[in-house]
């Protein structure tokens, strides 16, 4: 009986260079999880990066002599791999992390997040959150999130600045929030938002009508020419509590999903986050139409919605990715590790079986799968030539590092977000060593212990 | 609607010091989460340290004018809290760390982990992978640990050489483990072990029959008599699996608990691993008899072994603790906060209620409960005059741990292992500003890599 490591998995270099050229950035001395079609695991690897694309990688020595690199980061023996990419969050609610936690989420929403969010978000509330989630994501090793929020165009602002990808949509529901007092006003803005930002290198901006109970039919379908005329993403809460569920079949007569489907709305460019309360046929459907779907444990176990099928999602062929909602009381964190972990804990109890869901997988959701869950992975989820130079090292050096009998086990169940150590997106480092190149950090953190007591103090009566 | 914040929380201060006295140590600038009966959240607090234990501790300024103290800490407004109590595990197996994972503990067991154990384990390896676990729990605030492995003579010398405080007994099992071939091997070991350690300050010698399942009614008797004979405690796997349920009901005719209960065996000695598979009677005596649980959600979900009814077992008067179990697959590290967070989640997803088991709670069971459940809370688990100095510092000044609107939201939810800033034990300090004190990290690093390799090749066939 021989141990599976992946450790050992030979790969043959990829598109190796065979004329000597100049690249920007040259990462040295890594042992490259790819997360490519093959999974290959590439010991003492190499990475060329010119502009903000990956253009070889593969063992060393990778480029011919005479190359000639920028810049090189030494990984020190660190693992190399996509950076992780979180599926569903709220980012500025960060401002609000642990507010009110242990309630029923009626209470919950309707007794703390509403009325906080009415006496406190403004354009400015939403800035220093989205720097604080950004912070908190890179120092995980998050390079993309998807957001739905408010003054979203300032959210896509400080994304850029902090030099995240993102997949950015303003919310809609039917009733007023902080920037947008009805379905028209947010249409103009979210029009004026995806036109703003079409052919951003780093932000895709999207459309996101919050879900089926909490937009009309004919909010949905807006959101949809919206997004069908400008080619953008949607995103959208689905099947997430059993209320929605229940509600549904005796509104529509109909599971959410199959809604969805019989009013035309389900496509290649949806982003459902959650996915807990669907059957098989809406499972089927799911992967039909294309749907990503956004899997999040800590928000799901928190609030007591639900364990989604992911087995049975991944089975029927649907791309689930990982996130980790807004840390409002729903988590209350932005790290991706935390579940990835949890991810598989949750199928293996629920099923009663620990070989449910395994590290790979769980990895996958986080990297490939996750791309292609945001229907990005033409771009990221994996290291190969052409895509995104979006990568993270994560170091081996700590006692909870070691040993390591297989790198996917080490990723999913004891390496933790203090181990990522170094971050670059499309090329550019964003994190160098546990530095943040990008971000005033002190300055946020000071901002957000300054909001902290504001919102508290907004709540007291 | 208020928040019910518990920052604001106003205590007296704790048995104010009169008159000038010189004192070892004094931490100030620190918000102490004193987990005593009345919960005190003491902010700008002060904790003053004579030899092993705490003298006075109170908000600024604490001590009369004219004390000194040899050594100050300035906590610069970091949360101060008792030490956690990881009261479930086996150290050495951390070098077993990921060895395999997501197959049924069948496998697990019998082609991975006893032929691994079979083939490596010596006194060496012991020594090794105790360091190694050391490092990594004062790393992540643990202070006190109980521990069920073999050649635990060496474990305890390397745990007391770490400073740290352990609950540490050598394993009984009814077949040959790699130090003992026998029972009468094992009580020899045991005797002269427990012998040895009498009276000492920080390891308290365990007697550690493993399981009903792997132990006769005789070995367990005997185990049960020469614990009491050198009044030490029992540590025991209870009820952990299906399947020791269904065999003992078979067998026994009575639940493994209640089995245990008609042989005499359960008493207030007793330190009852998972406790998974009991019933409304079962959680009555164990109450009754003053039987401490340690409930071990990671081990649980990643084998898959049940969700332990804990809300229900502190309702009725059980003392449960929290434990990481070993990490050679079954967690995979040994990360008490990770366990806190889990054990909150996995109550409120198994109940669909989220206020099932809330942050307060969870921060209980790893400290002042986790205490009780080992049978030590005269000397351990919270922070009062007269007890032992084992406290830790958690840094508030990283983005995921602001804003902070409760406090023990933010140790349950969003506070990390790699917060831990500083752990003092018997009033010593093992790690200082992230540095160990007591242990050559590089050192066990890389022993840990080369056992790692050893391993790997030992089962390869």
């Amino acid at each position: 009986m021989a141990l599976s490591s992946v450790l050992a998995t030979s790969c043959l270099p990829q598109t190796p260079q065979k004329q000597a050229v100049s690249v920007d950035l040259l990462i040295t001395n890594s042992t490259i999880v790819t997360m490519d079609p093959n999974r290959c695991v590439i010991e003492a690897g190499q990475i060329a990066i010119r502009g903000d694309s990956i253009v070889a990688l593969g063992p060393a020595p990778l480029l011919p002599k005479g190359t000639t690199a920028k810049q090189t980061i030494d990984a020190k023996g660190a693992l190399v791999l996509p950076g992780f990419i979180n599926g569903h969050t709220h980012a500025p609610m960060t401002l609000l992390r642990g507010l009110k936690d242990d309630v029923t989420l009626d209470v919950w929403l309707k007794n703390y997040i509403f009325p906080a969010e009415a006496k406190n978000v403004t354009e400015d509330f939403v800035r220093w959150g989205t720097r604080l989630a950004a912070a908190e994501m890179i120092r995980s090793g998050v390079t993309t999130f998807a957001d739905m929020y408010y003054f979203e165009d300032a959210l896509a602002e400080e994304t850029k600045a902090a030099g995240m990808r993102g997949v950015l949509g303003e919310s809609w529901l039917d009733f007023p929030v902080p920037d947008n007092k009805n379905e028209a006003e947010a249409a103009a803005y979210t029009a004026k938002f995806l036109k703003h930002w079409q052919g951003d290198p780093l932000i895709h901006a999207a459309v996101a009508p919050h879900s089926i109970y909490l937009c009309s039919q004919k909010t949905l379908h807006d959101a949809q020419a919206l997004a069908q005329k400008y080619h953008a993403p949607i995103l959208i809460h689905v099947a997430e509590i059993k209320k929605e569920l229940d509600d549904s079949l005796a509104q529509n007569h109909a599971t959410p999903v199959q809604y969805m489907d019989r009013i035309g709305f389900l496509g290649p460019d949806v982003i459902a986050a959650h996915c807990i309360w669907v059957d098989e046929t809406d499972r089927k459907l799911l992967a039909e139409k294309g749907v990503g779907c956004v899997h999040n444990p800590s928000s799901n176990m928190m609030l007591a919605s639900g364990v989604a099928p992911v087995v049975e999602e991944r089975a029927a062929g649907v791309a689930v990715g990982l996130g980790t909602d807004g840390p409002a009381g729903s988590n209350n964190d932005l790290d991706l590790m935390e579940e990835m972990d949890l991810a598989a804990k949750l199928q293996k109890i629920t099923k009663i079986d620990p070989r449910a869901l395994g590290a790979q997988a769980v990895v996958e959701m986080a990297t490939i799968e996750g791309a292609k869950a945001v229907h990005m992975e033409k771009e990221i989820g994996s290291l190969e030539p052409g895509k995104k130079a979006d990568l993270i090292l994560i170091s081996l050096n700590e006692p909870n590092a070691v040993p390591m009998y297989d790198v996917y086990s080490q990723l999913a169940y004891t390496l933790k977000a203090s181990d990522v150590q170094t971050v670059i997106i499309g090329g550019r480092a964003v994190m160098l060593d546990r530095k943040l190149l990008t971000l005033n950090e002190p300055e946020i953190l000071a901002k957000a212990r300054e909001y902290g007591k504001r919102v508290a103090a907004s709540l007291v009566h």
